[in-house]
């Protein structure tokens, strides 16, 4: 058998952002799983079979993509951006947790790509200079006061906080609590970035005092970034300094 | 005048981690400005000029890439990893701000490339699967009582922590001090990642409970990644995962 398991990062949209061991990997490979804007990015060949799935069966799409492994398949498991944030690597590894032994000798890689808040930081200038984390802010899969919690906690520890999957149609209130919460903290002039779909053709990028964030700007295709106390605007640009602490 | 500065990032360290578009920022630029190691992974050819330069100069070195931009040389201003994360990127905005008027008006672009966190997750699994941050152990720029600060509550909001220039001869004791935080606030069997030099023919790769990391694992080619309390091994693999919450 010589099966294998790679799960590949696309990048945030633009063909120029995917790495050449992602470009290789999809070359080989007998098949692409994944969520299906994303196996949609995949260019077809032929002896290439495709496996698009909806959203939100993560764990269902990692079972069948470790199944056609063992079965000696050569299988991509395609992400947009970074695979291993917020994405597909946790939901392969969630499923060989709970899968039979054999599955934890399998051929499994996980191939880096550029996550949507690297690409959103570049656009903007270096937001991301010095110490950030990254917050997801769907409620799927964790109840809503953790995540209170947490952004009062990064707050507190001065970090420029980049937020994922801000707002969807089915739970727009979260993002709101979250401006909310980071109005009460953080003063009306921290930069607030919207980044949306960055490097492709329908990329929108907005930066705009805290004081006048709104829940509306973002939807699931914007990350947003909140400088620190230290980050800045220098023309068109905003970025945090080296040097900065709390 | 057709100058442009586009700081790049050359990803970790392996070709196939070097992304299209820099590939081709740096095939049409005229002069390459980076720390020394940085500007050795450039291909040299006619035409292109390198200017190297050693380490903590970091401000001088985003200047004078900024005087040849305004002067109409294409620049590219190289950093290992993504140059928006602890890299050039914030130095060239500080130099901007503290210089002519008009360099605010260049064309200067961020190419974002695989940060060292992201290649070492993806080789030790998906440590990063769910909320994390990432925090820069130098104290070059800043007060170590701040870094201390900021791991307390890092660890207090439950985040995987990535810890970039974890330790180095001339502040050997910094990283120590860490471990010491960690293993107070975290318990014993946390995993921690030691990724060395993830890509390079150097590259190596140690996974070790909390209770067994030592200082002197780490250098200043090791990215250390250290899990939530939700993070855990599954074979070989560690993964965080995306329910994770405090």
């Amino acid at each position: 058998m010589s099966g294998w398991l790679a799960v590949a990062g696309l990048g945030p949209g633009a063909e120029a952002l995917v790495t050449p061991e992602v470009t290789s990997a999809l070359a080989d490979a007998t098949d692409v799983v994944g969520y299906g804007p994303y196996v949609a990015r995949v260019a077809t060949r032929a002896g290439l079979a495709l496996h698009a799935s909806d959203n939100r069966v993560e764990l269902a799409r990692a079972r069948n993509a470790l199944e056609l492994a063992a079965a000696g398949r050569r299988v991509a498991v395609v992400s947009s951006g970074d695979p291993g944030v917020f994405a597909m690597a946790s939901a392969v590894f969630e499923a060989v947790e709970g899968g039979p032994a054999g599955w934890r000798d399998l051929d499994i890689r996980v191939l880096p790509g550029i996550t949507a808040m690297l690409a959103a930081a570049a656009r903007a200038g270096a937001p991301l200079g010095h110490d950030f984390c990254a917050i997801n802010l769907s409620d799927n899969l964790k109840p809503w006061a953790g995540i209170e919690r947490r952004i009062r906690l990064a707050v507190e520890a001065d970090f420029a906080v980049a937020f994922y999957n801000p707002r969807s149609i089915a739970r727009p209130e979260g993002f709101g609590r979250a401006l909310e919460i980071l109005r009460g903290a953080c003063g009306d002039a921290r930069p607030v970035i919207f980044a949306r779909a960055v490097s492709t053709p329908d990329e929108a990028l907005r930066v705009v005092p805290l004081s006048e964030a709104e829940a509306g700007m973002a939807d699931m295709l914007t990350v947003v970034i909140v400088g620190s106390s230290a980050t800045r605007m220098v023309g068109r640009f905003v970025y945090t300094p080296r040097s900065a602490c709390a």
